[in-house]
């Protein structure tokens, strides 16, 4: 459309002084638009991004699907083969969010072609999976990211604050719940139940990754485990009225001992009626507490035994959205609250800005290292419940 | 950056069949940034947009302020006085998102070249301003809406369509709040309290008027109101250190009688100590009751009579995330909380659709009919703060 | 039954050192029997009782039940005619516990019997009828208190410690409820609606007075009133299917100004659905906020500006049930709630106490004074309904 | 003091028709107390009594402590060796409210003398002791109640009806909980901490029995389990200052499988800062989800697929306190909440009726056997907990 106006100030890339950095993304499904979005916040959405991020491919089997994907996010192309992406020069940043069984090889092949690699978690299928692709980000020195993302809401940063500041005390003990309700009816068709269709995943591995890093994050690394993990609904109709066999657990609890001492339980359901995406801890200590949940994310419980008058101690409900706490630049206002998606948002910011400026991704962020410790503690509890005994991690590797 | 790969397929603007719509924004504070980022979202998050918002000029009197955002939003580019904004051909929908007091000159304008036109809220300063722009719109034809985006809540949505299926019954009464509590400290410097500083603004028409028009979209018009409009801290000092004297309100106590017979309070506060962003409201009907919490957004509180067995009644803490919610395409997946940014989206998301293809603004949509009503309101209250009598909304207009 | 055994201690009269105190019990109901478990428990829940409590009669127009209760709660006797209950010499404090409409002509008789006097709430049906019992209590210089027990549950007496302590700064807001359901259905009948059957009471006699003796406990006293007060469900069938009339008031909404400032509304509704017991109120001041629920009585949310880490502010949800609190000593173990009945519990010991030990019943109790003050509040909101204006109370009496 | 009023109507005993239960209470501590108001409102509150408990004795070995205790309770004596006090005839309950480690000899002993007995939880130290008691009461045939009082809370009770109406499903998993705080504290002096001074109990013992008994009551009885118990304050200074060696578990989590197939969490700690009287549970279902929490003991948190409208599906938070739920009667009204103290009275009403009235105290209330068999329950995580893997219950006796 043609339109003069001699007060109307064009501007163009030229203004845009800051450098670009190539992305290229596997996935076009829920993850792969997530992390798309995130990228195309990076510019705007309230600081001055690290880089602007150039959205070089996107890659999936599906063409059409990822051609739509290309054009709604803005990405300059798309391929259908991930050998050809990780092949493409103009990308730096590989970003996995394929399935849990497709982590493994890309992540591999494109650390090695010299991408700095972010992988969705679990980071693989297996322990042997995991170590060889801590050991090529390890050789390669690219820089590597397991997204874990609970890392960067604001409530839980502030967590990790007040425990480094000394004002819970001692850690005793930590409980941690990841609880859905997907496959509560033994009804539900196996095509609904996202840890029983088609891929080789389950509950432990689809979202009991992340209480575990979550735990390893606010108490310690762990020891030893104790734990059961079971499947209640072992067969489901499939789409076709077909009866399948369903080997993933739906069920998993556990008993960590950390290094450090403290002790905790983790669980991690599918089949938790009414809860739709309870990710939910406690960390009691000798001076304090803190229990935090998924869903009222803005909000951290703090309980100091040290920082308030005796008679008015309880829990206070602090909203974590105010302008000393975590990550307020790049939301809106006190008591404004942000969303779940804000917790990609500030991981990828932050990977982005380690690549840019070679900063460590870690300890906010987590790495291969962190994935890989995460797959030991799953193991750990598979191999429990299949031995009945207390597993030690450090007799998996 | 070069680069070939034969199986690299490029996507560009022919791909994208769909049609533009030429965006002008003015303002560069707080609600100009997020309304852009709601436009820049429409293409991507979830649906297809009914058109591609072309982001043509963003417009403000700081230029170095306006050239930083035309640049970070993907502003095509800027101007520096809004009435070469309203001019400009390429703008289809003008938005104005500047102070208070500059929501009526360029509003009229822009109708009257013809755009469609979105007011943040309050619609204006007076019930004099609010009308010759509701006049103006009316005559025009053009699209118009004020942005009372709270409408455009998940929860607030699912609490209407509850209350229009007559689950609730007959509607007795309503409590409505929005508190905040900025200016809770008599020595907060005048230039940190928004309501208090500069514009000529104050806590009834800068929150006051989002739960006056809720109460009008949950229950109904308002017949009449009893009410106190009260400042506390008189004078603050500025930056400079000087005393000045603050006329804005910080507290405001309402009673409405609702033309349907219920009746219902109403508080606006910019002093409650502890409440960040509480907008919140409980309507009591003969079959059930509904209590919405801003704070907590993901979630509507429902007690319904005549659905659930007598012995486990009590109120339902509904997570409005679910596939048949709504707006539930435009999020991610059930538990998955959506922030208060989303709000905004989604208005913006029907405003396009409106201008697009066509449709009313209203019901869902608040319209400049809607700003006039709440300004109604508004100027009852503080008649009657005046009088100290109950006044009929009906002798203001 | 014979037994013999010469380590068998027994222990009588003789060993209770505690000089008794004479009760007399007006009303078999609800209130009655709740007063008598008082009087029971003074003698062992926790403490030595100033008094041993001696029930000398219960009194009502049904023999039977009078008879009943008054040989389930170990009364001495019963009479079925108050003017003989208040004449009889044994019974020092003298207990109302009828119907509103009774309260008037009893009580004022008892004083001038020299009788100390416990009169339930409201103290009367009218400002004329509180005025004279007034000035009677203040003739005859006996004890009294009105009933008003919700001042004695730890959570509010916590309140009004950290209020005297300035821990809340300037109040400038109070909002105060008692929402209850059991009219919300217009077709409930008639007698098994509590406000509308029978006596001359009302919602806001019945239950607003509590939520209106609260306010000024907690902000002062009460200087005008902008009020509304509704009967919604105008008529109603009785048992026997016979439609009646209902002028009893079901929803009140009134905006109060205190003396010192502060401004506040209450509402007292009966046909609130949902809301079993629902008094609650939030204070705003300027250093600080409480909030509180008679649902969840053992609870008081407290934010302090002053004293907490800045980032870790929110209302914190005190369980106030420790040994640092108020009653802990007639109370269990700290986290071991307390019930509804230990307000009254705690009143009356503290009733019995100010006579015994010839103490003042007020600040900490309300006597026939604040049962006056709440009367000229009550009757405020009436005729500000009457009339669309503000009412000053001082134009009352 | 004399007095004659013809129209008063003395009451005596002839009046009470109905008979007498000898009662006999070992223990003046916080149990006996609250043992003896439980006796003691039998008869009054709200519902005719079975009998009317005749309190013949308490017994403990400070005379002075004892002799008070009667004084104050009502008592008609005292003893100061429970080897008297289990062979006075008059006495037909033996109500042990003794420290732990004197459960055992002096209920053997009542039992034998063919005493219906009560003891407080747990039921003794061993389980060889409590099979011990078990055999007794089997031989003897007395009544015999382990006091696990929180079966008897309304809306634990309300969840095993929901349970039985099949409303809940299939279980599939049960989590449970009971946190206290008091050791919390390195420094706490021994004497403080109830679990660390003087009797031979711990967490495990004094509290965990609670949540064991729930789990049976609520899933079914306990299969096998995989646990840890754990001393993290091994040394507490004692008042005279000397440090002393601590053996008492302090943090107890445990994993159960049940035979039903259902698996579970508990843990109990007496070091979970914040938490002052914390047991909670929740249950996960094919249908529904139930919580409780027994510091909001009043309310019950329901999720029910089956029943409520999909849109408006939320755990209902149901005020236990309504006319249709359990115990109404012998409380007050809706909304109107009770304490924790009732759990105790009507535990000691269902035993009293039981005896009087020869029913069967289970399966409401919680027999020997139900004691024997959280004490193997306990056992088994202690054991596992020594032997770092799965124990199950039937390799224990």
């Amino acid at each position: 459309m043609e339109y003069s106006n001699n007060n109307f100030k064009e501007v163009n890339n030229k203004n845009r002084k800051i450098s670009k950095i190539g992305i290229g993304v596997l996935g076009y499904g829920f993850m792969g638009k997530l992390h798309s979005t995130g990228y195309i916040k990076i510019p705007f959405q309230t600081e001055w991004a690290p880089a602007y991020p150039f959205l070089v491919a996107v890659c999936g089997r599906s063409e059409s699907k990822v051609k739509e994907m290309a054009i709604r996010y803005g990405y300059k192309g798309y391929y259908t083969d991930w050998k050809d992406l990780i092949r493409d020069k103009r990308i730096q940043i590989f970003d996995n969010c394929g399935p849990d069984n497709i982590h493994y090889q890309p992540t591999i092949a494109a650390a090695e072609e010299g991408k700095h690699v972010i992988c969705e978690k679990p980071l693989s299928m297996s322990i042997e999976e995991s170590k060889s692709m801590l050991d090529v980000v390890n050789k390669t020195k690219v820089k590597n990211m397991c997204s874990f993302n609970y890392r960067f809401i604001p409530a839980v940063r502030l967590a990790c604050e007040l425990m480094k500041k000394e004002l819970i005390g001692k850690i005793y003990s930590f409980r941690g719940y990841y609880l859905q309700d997907v496959g509560r009816n033994p009804s539900e068709p196996l095509d609904n139940v996202w840890y029983a269709s088609g891929s080789k995943s389950c509950v432990l591995l689809g979202i009991g990754c992340h209480i575990i890093d979550l735990a390893r994050v606010l108490v310690g690394e762990v020891k030893s485990v104790l734990g059961i993990s079971k499947t209640f609904n072992t067969t489901r109709l499939n789409f076709k009225g077909t009866k399948e066999r369903i080997n993933a657990d739906e069920e998993n609890m556990a008993i960590l001992e950390f290094k450090n001492g403290a002790i905790g339980t983790i669980t991690a359901s599918g089949i938790s009626s009414g809860r739709k995406n309870f990710l939910s801890w406690e960390i009691n200590g000798s001076l304090g507490s803190l229990i935090f949940n998924l869903e009222d994310l803005n909000h951290l419980q703090v309980y100091l035994e040290k920082r308030s008058l005796k008679e008015v101690r309880g829990f206070s409900n602090v909203s974590v959205t105010e302008s000393i706490h975590p990550y307020f630049k790049m939301a809106w206002a006190p008591g404004h609250s942000i969303g779940w998606e804000s917790s990609h948002f500030y991981q990828l910011f932050h990977f982005v800005d380690a690549v840019v400026n070679n900063k460590p991704v870690e300890p906010l962020g987590a790495t291969f290292y962190d994935g890989f410790r995460v797959q030991l503690v799953m193991e750990a509890i598979k191999e429990s419940s299949r031995k009945d005994k207390k597993v030690e991690i450090s007799s998996l590797y």
